[in-house]
Formats: structure tokens, sequence, C-alpha cells
């Protein structure tokens, strides 16, 4: 079995090195010559629409899978026309569109922040007017970390958003006063077998992710969530892994946002899950049984930031699970990340600030959390 | 960091997966262009004694280790020359050759089979006269998974052995009739560290390792084995993994061989430790601080010998961890294992049969544990 994959960035690499174990092939297509995944696997060096080189891909591989979510549509579409294609085009291009992502969330009855699609100026000001203010003006596509996101506090913010979206077509999100960010990975396989790893907590800074701590254990959130997870996949006829992201108000999820592939917040599932994220989204993809989803302990997941700290200061921390991406360091960029695994969440938590204290040190990273 | 293996099997493979969430990159040496760890790292494909290609190893390497320890012993030393190279050239030289090995035992005050050396016909009758039969004649240099071990249980089978031997150095065991085959796993670092694995239980079939159960607990027989472990090390000046096969009688270990490196009976540690042996190996050969050796929950690793089943067969036994290194099958050989976890050892000893019994029918192996 070969499978490609669009995208060798570090969750092609993660792929990577789920899949070689099972005995499984990889060749990744990617425009940068040093992408990780090229360390582990063989590597067709192009743009993602170059036709030929998406041909090469598809000659060669059983089953192409992504390694993010913004692959032109048309690639996507070529494609599946030559080559098993997962996830599906439909979960792209909800995933690639804020408003038909919202719509999807919304018309199988999970609650997002209100939202007013920003075609116009006056679309804004009127979505102003009746979300209220604090709001987020968002770009509909190719958002991602926070890139994209305008937080419009006082009215007069919202001719400087404005002239930032150059005419692009956005989203005004009322504004969520959320306790907590939590998030929901599942998994849906060839052969419609279905399971969901326990919730995670996130904390974002500066609109990204920087810790993910699991289980996030409450039983009837949990439950609420499976469900949200069990209509999405259906509808979109899913193979692979679907990240949710969900705010948590007053003991309903609010859905934010959805990844149709493997996802940072399941990071700690290489060391705090019986199966990973990774293998699951292969044994999915590939038609295998699912493997078991439960933890092993508590984990938490720290993202290392625009740098990381010496290997031999991570190596000392007792526990922590050192996972670098071979990526240059550079402002606010994702260059690795540790997990940190406990046999509870007490001794975890006591583990914990030591390993913050060392990656706030040494790493560089955006201020607040935008949305 | 750059890494160079001398060969290229599954426990190069085995390596390099866990070396590159380090931040490690790697090459291997090796002369078949289909070696397991060319999936993942980029090879030398040459003869381990060809000058020019360990020129170039060591010349774009940081250290140099080994996923086998019949090295030739000027190999190790022309690179040593040139580069860190662990583990140390006297570890392999006592590895290479059974009557070393058995003496630098004894030396340490480490129990062995009574044995006697046998270089002509007369040393070998005099030996059976002396030791008694049953007992095993084994070649002393180039001997693994059983190859060139004789079973002589009658006057009459000494003479057969000794054709078969055509002349080569070897060694004449008395028989011990062991009540069990435990395994440790030792690592030192360059920094003087020291960590033990748990013991591991290893049942054999025709001189093939087929089963390790993790961990064997028996606080004293721990002492007793981590004791010979620290001699050992010490001895040989040791950098790296080091695992030491002993038989228990009577509840005395007695050692049986040691192999200079990552070890088929620590494979359990991927899934079934804190830290995999193939991530303390690295740690140990580049000084970084060692991992963590506790065990996560109970494991037995089951090798796959001479073929694999169906690996959604595997897939489907909960708890059960695929490893294939992508090999030929072929009569006898290891082309992968599968690892069985479980929270306790009585949920594993449950799911094992049928694990085992999925091996059995789908693989094709010698019979009778010969020595």
């Amino acid at each position: 079995m070969k499978i490609g994959i669009l995208g060798g960035g570090q969750l092609a690499q993660m792929l990577v090195l789920a899949g070689i174990p099972l005995g499984y092939r990889f060749v990744a297509l990617d425009p940068n010559p040093e992408a990780p995944a090229a360390r582990v696997a063989p590597l067709i060096n192009a743009e993602y629409d170059d036709p030929d080189a998406l041909d090469r891909l598809a000659d060669q591989v059983d089953v192409v899978t992504y390694d993010f979510e913004n692959v032109p549509a048309d690639v996507a579409r070529r494609l599946a026309g030559h080559v098993e294609v997962h996830p599906p085009g439909q979960a792209l291009a909800a995933a690639q569109d804020r408003l038909p992502e919202k719509r999807l969330f919304g018309g199988l009855g999970i609650d997002t922040a209100p939202y007013r699609p920003v075609d116009s100026r006056e679309d804004l000001q009127n979505g102003v007017a009746e979300l209220g203010l604090p709001a987020l003006l968002k770009t509909r596509r190719l958002g991602y970390d926070g890139k994209g996101q305008f937080l419009l506090r006082r009215t007069d913010d919202v001719g400087d958003a404005w002239e930032h979206l150059h005419g692009q077509p956005a989203i005004l999100e009322g504004f969520v006063e959320f306790e907590r960010e939590v998030s929901l990975l599942c998994v849906r396989s060839t052969r419609d077998r279905v399971a969901f790893y326990p919730l995670v907590e996130n904390r974002h800074r500066g609109g990204i992710l920087r810790v993910s701590r699991a289980p996030y254990a409450d039983a009837a959130l949990q439950q609420q969530a499976e469900s949200h997870g069990r209509a999405l996949l259906a509808e979109l006829d899913y193979v692979g892994v679907l990240a949710i992201e969900f705010f948590l108000r007053d003991g309903v999820l609010i859905a934010n946002e959805m990844a149709p592939r493997v996802h940072n917040s399941g990071h700690w599932t290489i060391e705090g899950a019986q199966t990973s994220q990774f293998e699951n989204h292969l044994r999915a993809i590939t038609g295998l049984p699912l493997g078991d989803t439960a933890t092993v302990g508590a984990s938490a997941m720290v993202n290392c930031l625009g740098g990381e700290p010496a290997l031999a200061d991570l190596a000392a921390i007792p526990g922590a699970h050192v996972h670098s991406y071979g990526k240059l360091p550079r402002y606010g960029r994702k260059v690795g990340h540790v997990t940190l695994t406990a046999s509870d969440p007490e001794t975890l938590e006591q583990r914990l600030p030591a390993l913050l204290e060392r990656i706030e040190d040494s790493t560089d990273a955006p201020g607040e959390r935008a949305g």
C-alpha cells in the first residue's frame, strides 16, 4: 500500500512515522524541497496545482490524503478522477470557507457564534449594528492560526478592519464569552466505522494553539460533542480524522471551526492514546479496523512557536516527549511540540510548569489571543 | 546532529523512527539496497568493509552506531579514527566471540553455563567427557538466532557435529536446565548516566525469539540483574543500549549472551515503556539525559517469522501494535513484530492467545528450541 500526501509539513511527517510500522510506503508533494516530510519519504517537489506532478503522484499511489486543507478544489477533483482521495472534497470545500462551514454546522443543529456574511462595507456596518461589539471580522478563506482575523472593539475599528480586508469576502462573528475551548477528534473509516477521542482542552495565544490537555473528562459534554461529530461525519460522508473546535459556554458546545485532517490538538495522542490520530487516520483511509482511542494516563501538549528549547533541557524533564519538525525558526512558526505524559492529571499539572517555563523562555510568539 | 548507522535493518529503521522526532538526521550503510532503513533515511549502499564508503559515512555524521554486532573490528577502528563511535569496539569484540564473552562474564563474577573451548576433535571429546550430555556445541563467531549451534544428546552426535563445524573455533557448553529465560536492557550515556528497563521474560523456539513479556516483576532478580549489568557497562566503558540474556535457575541468573545494541527483546518498549530502547540508545550516544524506563501497563511482543498475518487481521485485535519491517518473507526470517499492550498482566494474557494464533497461522518458522 502506497499513500500520497498533498503537503509535506509536520503533519505529513507524523503520518509517515505512524505508517512505516504498518508497512505502508509514502510519497509527499510539496513546493518546499526542505519540507519536514522529505526527511522520511520521497518528495515530489512541485506546486500543488502542477497537473503533471499531480498525475505523477496519482500514478504511483493507492490513496491520496492531505496534510493541510487549503488544497485548491480543482486539485482534489483532478486527483479523485484517478485515485482514491480521503477526506472527501466536500469536507475540504466546507472547511476552506467560513460561510458554508457555519451553514453546515447550523444545518445540523450545531450551535455557532452569531454571524453575518460581509461582502461590502455596508454589510459590515449592518453586521456590527446587529451583533454588537466586540465582534470578530474574519476572511472567509485561507485564515489559520489567527491570520486574517480582526477584533473589533469600538466602532472606530470598523473602517480600519474593512481596509485590511482589501475586498476579500468575510464574515462577522459575534464575540463568544467562552469559559473554555475544547476540541473533538473524530475518525471514520471507508468501512463506516466511527471512533472519537476524549475531548481535549485547548489554550490559545495570539490565535495560535499553545497547550492542549487530554482528557477533558466530562461525560455529558463528551456525549454532546460526539453527537455533533457523528452528524458531521455522516453529512460529509467523511473518511479520515476530522477535528472540531468548540467554545464551551454554560455547558453548551459552540462550534468554532473544523479541520478535515489530523490536527494540532491531537498530537498528544502519539504518547497519550492507545492509537495515535496519525495511525487512526491511516487506518481509516485504508479500510483497516480503527484503533482504540482510549487515553494512556494524562497528557499535555505544548507547541514550540518561533523556536525550540535545547534538546538536552527538554530531555531532562520527566515524561517529556520531544517532537521537532526540522523547520527553520521564524516568528510565530510552529517548529515543534512537546507532549508531557503522567499517570494522572495531578502529576501532570505538577510537571507542566517546568516545561512551560522552558518553552516560554526559548520561543518567540505573538501575544494575546485574538479570536 | 546527524547519526550514521552501520547496517540498515529493522533495528536501524526503528532507531530512525525514534530519532526523527528528536530532530536528528540519519544515514545508514548497508550492502542491501532494499534494507528496511532505506525507507526512512538516505542509504550508502556499500559493503561494510568498503573503505571509501566508510569514509563517506564518517565525513557526514557526528556519531556512528550499529544495527548489528558483527561489524568487522577493523571497520570499527577505521571509523573511530574519524568520528565518535558508540558502543565501543571492545564491546563488539566481546560480543562477537563466545569465548571472550564467557570469560568477560566470569571475570565479573557473573555465572555462565560451564564451557570448554573447542579447537580440535580431541577438545570436543574431552569436553563432552567433562561436561556430560546433553551439551551444546556453538561456533564462537557469527552465530545468531540459533544458527551455528548443535545440540549433542548422545555420544554418537559428537562426530556429526564436529563435521558440521568445518574447523571453525567453537565452544562446548553444558546444558542448563533453566526455568525461564529473561533479559535485561541496560543503557549508559556518554555522561555516565545509567538506566535499566524492567526484566523481560523471553520464549524462544528453534533458537529464535518468539515472545517477550514485560515487565517480569521480581525485585530480587531485578537487583541481581542490574548488578551484573552495571558491572558490564563499567568494564566495557559502554555507551548505548546493551542487552543481556539470562537463564533463570533456582533464583540465580546465568548469563547466556549479550548484544551490544538495541535488542529484539526490547521492542515492546516502543509502546510499553515511557521511553523506548531506541530513543534511549540515541539519547545515550548523543549525551542527552536518559529517558524514563518505567513500563506503561503490561506488554507482550510477538515476532513474525517467515511471514506476516494480514494487516487488517492484526489491526482488529485490541491493543495490538503492528511493526512491519518491509522485508520479503523467507523461512524463519524476522519480518515484523506485534506488541500487545494492556493495562495489566491479566488482561494481557486474555488477549494474547488470539494474537499468537493469528501469527502462528500465517508464519513459518523452525521448530523446537535448540539452545
